[in-house]
């Protein structure tokens, strides 16, 4: 098995590419992928602050990593769910993540804010735990952002033709007028990038494995229900028969989406208590902020 | 386990309406399913004559049980495809079938077409079996309808649900375009109707054997790799996580259609030998005899 670009020896074999590269080739093949998606998309320049989400995992370590590499002006921004014998360790591995390259980080504790972790907020406000902490992660990564450009997160490709096949099975049209690789500001919602939009995982988990990035392998505890592992096993049952359809099943949406989903821009309006930019006249995570000191004196 | 009807022992369990039926209840509920299905499509009276695509295996066969039981006036049609080891098989569950319930077959066969069978001819052609078959199918149904005012086929729920799926897949806006439980008359194209769009498989097993129908269980020897086969697989491994799925999957996408793929008629013209609407000048059908033919006069 030979390197296709140098013809060393290869190390590693990518289905989707109908490729195989050595070490040294697929790191640079790898960057080379991310730059492009970056500048293609114009998601933002080496000038501008970036703040990027890190939860621990493999995705956004790597893309921290890379990022850094490549000479972008990244700081990181962890937020600790304070879910039980899971966050404290998720808050390790990104400490000594950015600890031992020297890369600036903010941590900030939902515990802090609410009083309790994600899983008793889900409890409260009588909604799966994924919904609500995704939701909590979604207004505190704008809120931290306001001093940047730009906000990146670690979503893959996997991510994005999965939730794309889950939008699809219900027909999800709001959110598949928004599927997009880079999300323009509006208003007070910040500008979001995903430069990994085009990165498959195993690309990923072999990056982490050469530069020794060691990440939270376990799934979050509170998700073992969530149907977006549905659709990715199923999406994996069919790559596995057809290398390559992720990649082409996404390309092709992004293509055509606005021919099938025409964009409305959304009617939006500011929060009539902290200003986010929402559907209703108070957002969702003042109403949880509510609802958890409603909560708090009736127990009291 | 209760019937929820009648209260009686229940003999089927079906997930995707959450559902216990007895074994005649069963039979009620399914027959009533399949008229709703004709009526609401429009897609033929008591008075129309019928004609049914049967293949030989359970869903065709069941569909003219069915159909038979209703009072609709259905002739059968079976194309013997010459595959060997297997189509014989097939002609014989057909003439079985419909020699014990006194309904009328026509029966033709492609080796007294062409010469030869599908196997060789995918060879002549130098395309997938699968397709070709469809090709000659499609055509030759078509053909035999002439006299009739409707053709209907078997296809299921599970059918049309991982076709759609396929279809979304790979972005194929001409198909999704017209996918739907009934196509009108075009010119010489003859009415299309499936009243089985709506009905999932394990019901149609269930029903085969509550009355005693004996189809082919074998899968064709030509369609081993059929992709149809993993966009089924794909999809049931996705139902029994999410029981009912195919059907909402499919319902919103038929509510939605015209919103998403607004249909424009396909610039369709007569084949220039046979007549048969295609939009190039000469059908695939006679394109496929001509090199048949050539084949021959070369190999002789």
């Amino acid at each position: 098995m030979k390197c296709r670009i140098c013809e060393k020896k290869a190390t590693i074999k990518l289905p989707q590419y109908n490729l195989k590269l050595c070490d040294s080739c697929f790191l640079d093949f790898f960057k080379k992928r991310v730059k492009k998606t970056i500048d293609s998309f114009k998601m933002f320049s080496l000038y501008d602050d970036i703040l990027i989400a890190v939860s621990g995992g493999k995705d956004s370590l790597v893309l921290w990593s890379v990022l850094s590499e490549l000479g972008y002006r990244v700081s990181g921004l962890h937020i600790d769910l304070g879910i039980e014998g899971y966050s404290e360790f998720c808050k390790q591995k990104v400490l000594d993540f950015s600890e031992s390259r020297g890369l600036p980080l903010k941590i900030i504790g939902i515990k802090e804010i609410f009083g309790v972790g994600i899983k008793e907020l889900a409890r409260i406000a009588k909604r799966a735990s994924c919904r609500i902490c995704g939701m909590i992660r979604r207004y505190l990564i704008n809120r931290e952002a306001k001093d940047f450009y730009c906000v990146v997160t670690g979503h893959t490709l996997d991510d994005e033709a999965s939730s794309l096949l889950g939008n699809v099975i219900h027909w999800h049209v709001g959110f598949l007028k928004r599927q997009y690789p880079v999300l323009e500001e509006n208003g007070s919602l910040k500008r979001k990038a995903k430069p990994f939009s085009f990165v498959f995982e195993n690309e990923i988990v072999f990056y982490a494995k050469l530069k020794n990035i060691d990440f939270v392998r376990e799934r979050c505890p509170l998700s073992k229900k969530a149907t977006s592992y549905v659709y990715k096993s199923m999406f994996s049952f069919l790559e596995e028969r057809m290398p390559h359809i992720k990649l082409s099943f996404y390309k092709e949406f992004l293509k055509r989406k606005n021919y099938f989903f025409s964009e409305e821009k959304e009617q939006l309006k500011e929060c009539k208590i902290c200003g986010y930019l929402t559907v209703t006249d108070i957002c969702n995570f003042c109403k949880l902020k509510k609802k958890v000191e409603e909560y708090q004196f009736q127990k009291a």
